[in-house]
């Protein structure tokens, strides 16, 4: 039986990929540090839980499709703090930032068209496209630029009459980039001038370090019915696996679009919901010290790495991913060889090759994605046997 | 800004659609007795809650993207009870019965494929063909044979180069047919033929009455590469808000495929599919009385519809959805004057409109879909409220 095209060609996840290999290592009795996944150990806000032990329904009956009301209303107020003034229509609640990328997808394109992405970018996008039968069209950011967005030129060159939109990430996965308000205020009034849609993955909004203050696309003037963001509560409360996201627009028509979506597949998960409604009433300084412990690691990671010639980084401003250089041919390789063969006193670790967070085939194959969310001392280590690994791997 | 053709063509819920009507009505205070959705009353197990209460990991973070093993081993446990030998690799949990049809959809047609399913069929089979840019071919089943498969020549009929499976409901939604096995090996011998996929929804699995027994396309041999079932356990354990699926088949290159998508959304609801664990683990004689009951409520609405003339239904053999002929030009506009207009006693009754169960333009368009998922005296009272409406209506 041949299944279809898009099943045969969606790309595996990078992230995911090498699981089998370090669940080996793992039965082989090896300590495995995972830098490969977003999967912070902060703890889920205990309110989450108690929102959910409270819960006294009999029945665990569907939801409105869009969302419980009581959840959009906390996500207003959160969104009110930000100065960023927000309806309940504006959100549909979706089953993760994911369900909410493919809800953005399939609102702005059909099959065949296009979305501009500066790559890397976030893997699953790729996934989400494919199964969407768009194409996703990479214009290349820099390591030396900081990986902020290329010129727009380079964004021109990759008109063709199919693009229906750009997709961004800030602050970025995998690079932990933040976008100025100026880069975002020119790659909005180039979304206009084409009459695109400007789609943005903010889903990391609380994480920027050294002061630096993120700005969103939904606070673009004149931009109101174009921008489209993907949101979650997976990292802003460390709550993964609860699958609760949004997708928020000011544009009626995308929201319809976006709402019938939504009714197909009846309703989010009803008891998640009712623990982000929990988590959205933490008083705003709960991120404080969130991003503290981030900032953090960061600093602990970067110091490490930078401490050896031939490993090209640049610090993140946001998020808690570095996209850095190796002085190594092959990023998978490289992951595969540090899960099968290498070990430093019984321990070893996890990292995402580069080469799946871009499209254009050949680069990044030298680059690996490091997620920052274990705790310092463990970090620390993992960096270390990192370097150890380096040394071991070229001799 | 042009919203995409998908999302200005996809059809809106007919389920869903007159909620506004409803809720209107309701703050009216008019009572509103809901047939229009599958939202049984029955109550959540117990043990689904309290496995949940129990989790005590102090970080929500993402599972496995094929879902809990845990749950797998349940899974296989349950359906080994049928004599249908599964395995775990057999198993991708879903975010719902509705992830798991977009999954197989994907899994076995591109953009521009066609799927022939049996008309009437449940309504979001549409929702999710859009989204995935899949043709519904349907061939029409008709009242007088019990909603029975139609002959193979109709099938035949609808076969063109693009035809990449048949997509069967049994029991089924929304007429409550449960086909024989015998139906079942014709039209799978008919899919090998024309070398189709075979995807059986069978979410109903435990509701069939008067002693019938479900026979699953699982059960069909020499079809092991091309069958694949969706799945849930929306109704199973009335967990609607739950959205725990799964998508099964024994072809390891469909499931290959699928669990790359299921990587791209990165997992499903965590603490829901501990509950499922729990709920999994009731010893089978739970079903017993559940099934008492549907059929208990099954012959008091039929009954109460047959007892007048100029209402043509079959008495449904599985799930708990009776597709009714009522002496109406328009379900649609009949359904909305029962919301606007209609009410006895301060009470009335909602309904969902036949046409949006069948994707031949006209067709249903004198039916409505009533769900006995209410108890026994409401829904007594719901169907006189139906019969008195409709002698006024007419009136």
């Amino acid at each position: 039986m041949k299944i279809s095209l898009r099943a045969q060609n969606i790309q595996e996840s990078p992230i995911r990929k090498l699981s089998a290999l370090a669940n080996a290592a793992k039965k082989r009795g090896t300590t495995v540090y995972h830098l490969n996944i977003g999967q912070p150990d902060i703890h889920t806000p205990e309110v989450f839980f108690r929102k959910i032990y409270e819960y006294n329904e009999k029945v665990l009956s569907y939801g409105p499709s869009d969302g419980l009301e009581a959840l959009k209303v906390a996500m207003v107020r959160y969104f009110d703090y930000f100065k960023i003034k927000l309806e309940n229509k504006n959100i549909v609640i979706a089953t993760g930032g994911s369900e909410a990328i493919s809800f953005a997808f399939n609102a702005v394109a059909d099959p065949g068209d296009e979305i501009i992405v500066s790559e890397p970018f976030y893997t699953n996008y790729s996934g989400y496209a494919s199964q969407c039968g768009l194409k996703i069209v990479p214009v290349t950011a820099r390591a030396e630029n900081g990986f902020h967005l290329p010129d727009i030129s380079e964004f021109k060159k990759k008109l063709t009459p199919r693009t229906r939109a750009i997709l961004l990430c800030s602050p970025n996965n995998p690079t932990g980039t933040v976008y100025s308000e100026r880069e975002l205020k020119d790659i909005g009034a180039f979304a206009k001038k084409h009459d695109l849609f400007l789609i943005a993955d903010e889903v990391y909004k609380e994480f920027t370090y050294d002061g630096k203050v993120h700005f969103s696309v939904l606070q673009l003037e004149g931009l109101e019915d174009r921008v489209i963001v993907v949101d979650s509560i997976s990292k802003r409360y460390s709550a993964c696996g609860a699958r609760i996201g949004a997708v928020m627009s000011r544009n009626e028509e995308v929201m319809k679009g976006i709402t019938k979506f939504a009714q197909a597949r009846l309703c989010p998960p009803t008891l998640e919901q009712v623990g982000a409604i929990g988590a959205y009433e933490l008083p705003h300084d709960y991120f404080a010290g969130v991003m503290a412990e981030y900032q953090k690691r960061r600093d602990i990671l970067c110091s490490i790495l930078t401490s050896r010639q031939g490993i090209v980084l640049q610090k993140p401003e946001g998020a808690f991913y570095i996209m850095a250089k190796l002085p190594i041919a092959d990023g998978e390789t490289f992951a595969r060889w540090l899960l099968n063969e290498f070990s430093d006193n019984n321990e070893t670790v996890m990292i995402a090759p580069g080469e799946g967070f871009y499209s254009t085939p050949g680069k990044g194959k030298d680059e690996v994605r490091l997620a920052y969310v274990i705790e310092a001392l463990k970090l620390e280590r993992a960096a270390r046997l990192l370097l150890i690994a380096l040394d071991r791997y070229q001799g």
